[in-house]
């Protein structure tokens, strides 16, 4: 806890100023005034400045309320080009996006196996082919590099300290892009990335509290508290997928037993509807689903997906048997945190509406009756390009204060 | 998110001067002006202003640094009176305390069922009973009335939601004292008020997270994230007593069956070990211990606690079950959390030293491996005065803004 001093509160404003029109734009200065409570000389200096930046652009004019009609302030989307990039479990990817999220070119470049320094050469390889398919002539500066990927990532110093699937251990990805590409560079957990952009560009709120749950391979989510990014004490908050959800359950591959992962993952998923079709084949049973018959060594997760939405009575119970344990966790999770508003993402979320009323009804039966709980809990709506957007969101954030709620210090 | 007015700007650096003097005193203005950055003109100013409200005095010279010894300032303890409550379950307790946390004078009220009216008669009673025992003659005013209570509270607006011991519900606490004794009242969970306590008086390091779980007749927690106590959308974060510990569980008061209340709390342990007695004395067993044998019908906590601390091998049975109970929530918990610094509070460390390495090992053999834990599980250091400090650490914090971390607005 440090003195405000004027030069904090003067950044403090500007950012301020730069999100009320970001959130709220096109906005006239008396618009801006009114929303922030600052004096009209003190906006009027701010968005000289920002003009001159370019992040803001005067778009029109509004209705006059008595006198001359107002100038409007926009942010300009493509001020700055973002260059943000998804390390995911099967694929890396990467995307050229503007200010608004608008996702402009992405490429992927699966890795095939490939882990430490060869991972790293395909990091160096994507952010490359980006930068080279940057509109040719462009005088619209690269804000930053930013980064999601599965694992445990210190945000603050830029360094990958585990992520298991590309072995890599104490990788101080964010130094190693910066010098070499003269940019900022921020990386995050993609659980926690997805939880940054819901809370951007999905149905956050401002201000307020959200849980993002990713499920795909793994599961993890991201805490959003009072408008921002919570990690915990060494970044590790909202790990559930290794929380403990059955006892004497199935081991994990963390080493531990039973983890949330071992019976609600897209993986365990397929290995359990694996298993009943085996355990089907065995038994001479022919009422099996097709899909799973068919191949029964190897379903895969859409197998099962299209099972379940056929209504084949063994996917259901696979599936909905996955809800109602992350049911059970998300109770546990809403009790610890109380925190209302829940977003599901992930490949998970095929299985569609129907398999949601399971995880819901779940959730509220073990929820502590009469605390009042108005939970929302939702699919989210970004898709396949959430962690694309959450390491933009991130950037966003760090580079331009556009999600500041604390005073700095 | 508002901006940041010059009027803002000085009351946060006003409390930042006697926040800093109240953590780090004696101080002198020169010693202030470094911790905090501010100029010396200004705090010289603040200082004024302070002295003047009686809240810090001049209280000696320092060593000189060359030139004339420096004055030096430090907040007088008693310079307010705080009335401070603790409705616990068994007993209603208020205190006198100081702005140390010092407690000068403390009364208890048997409630012995009472509730609803009757109950909040009480509380008058033990009021009354409080400002009639101040020193007499004295010139120091009422900072105000602190309160923590078993239950639901709506902190803000001093609300009591739901006490179910209490039988009230959505009871205006807040502001029926605060008509009848014109003073500033607050009010919190007991749970989130030990965790203030802790955190301010306590083990607490200033700006860090925490976690104080309380266990007594039933169990609850209070979060501390960044200095500030965590209370989520509903006022109920951190209620971890009625999370799910054991599938298939016991049926629990809450309406739910298999809560960590009916695993972990005192009055579990307690009618496990009455459970356990009757099932030996129904099969002539002569091994029991003699203090459960003596009255197998009602065994207390503290005969509990003996036969533990004595090495039967039964109490050791349900004290060290219960430890591994708590052990696995304490990893859940952490799981979500990510905060290392977990505080038990409450009846429950009566239990002593042994009983904590249980609950130690039952955490780490759940933790997420690698994850590079540095987990600091310990006893609270506040015994029994832990709400009543609580209730005083909540009304330093709303009163005086003695923990602010966060920018007003």
């Amino acid at each position: 806890m440090y003195k405000a001093t004027h030069q904090q509160t003067k950044a403090y404003n500007n950012q301020l100023v730069l999100k009320t029109i970001f959130d709220s734009g096109p906005l006239s200065r008396a618009d801006v005034a009114r929303a922030t409570h600052l004096t009209r000389v003190t906006v009027s200096e701010i968005v000289a400045e920002l003009l001159e930046t370019g992040l803001i652009a005067e778009v029109g004019h509004g209705p006059s309320t008595g006198g001359k009609t107002p100038i409007l302030l926009a942010v300009v989307g493509d001020a700055r080009h973002l260059i943000s990039l998804d390390l995911g479990a099967d694929t890396f990817r990467g995307s050229i996006v503007d200010l608004r999220g608008h996702i402009h070119h992405t490429l992927s470049l699966p890795f095939q196996g490939s882990d430490g320094d060869q991972a790293l050469e395909l990091v160096y390889e994507l952010v490359d082919a980006l930068l080279a398919a940057l509109p040719a002539g462009t005088q619209r500066p690269v804000l930053g590099i930013g980064i999601g990927a599965p694992g445990l990532i210190d945000t603050d110093n830029g360094i990958i300290l585990q992520a298991v699937h590309l072995n890599w251990r104490d990788l101080p990805l964010g130094e190693l892009l910066h010098q070499r590409y003269q940019l900022p560079v921020h990386l995050a957990n993609d659980c926690q990335a997805a939880a940054l952009a819901e809370y951007l560009f999905g149905e956050g709120q401002p201000g307020a509290n959200l849980v993002v749950i990713k499920i795909g391979h793994g599961i993890g989510s991201g805490i959003i508290i009072n408008g921002q990014l919570y990690q915990g004490d060494s970044y590790s908050a909202g790990e559930i997928g290794h929380i403990q959800a059955v006892e004497a359950g199935e081991p994990c591959r963390c080493g531990r037993s039973g983890c949330l992962e071992t019976v609600a993952s897209c993986d365990a998923l397929v290995s359990h509807a694996q298993n009943v079709a085996i355990h089907l084949r065995e038994a001479y049973l022919g009422s099996m689903l097709s899909c799973l018959a068919a191949n029964p060594q190897a379903p895969t997760f859409e197998n099962l997906v299209q099972a379940f939405q056929s209504g084949d009575e063994l996917a259901c119970q696979v599936a909905l048997e996955a809800a109602r344990h992350l049911g059970t966790a998300i109770a546990r999770l809403v009790g610890v945190l109380n925190i209302h508003q829940i977003i599901l993402t992930g490949n998970i979320t095929a299985f569609g509406p129907r398999w949601l009323e399971t995880v819901r009804w779940a959730v509220s039966q073990r929820l502590m009756p009469g605390a009042g709980y108005k939970l929302r809990l939702t699919f989210g709506s970004l898709g396949e390009e959430v962690v694309i957007l959450g390491a933009s969101a991130l950037l966003l954030t760090r580079e331009l204060g556009l999600n500041p709620t604390r005073f700095p210090g």
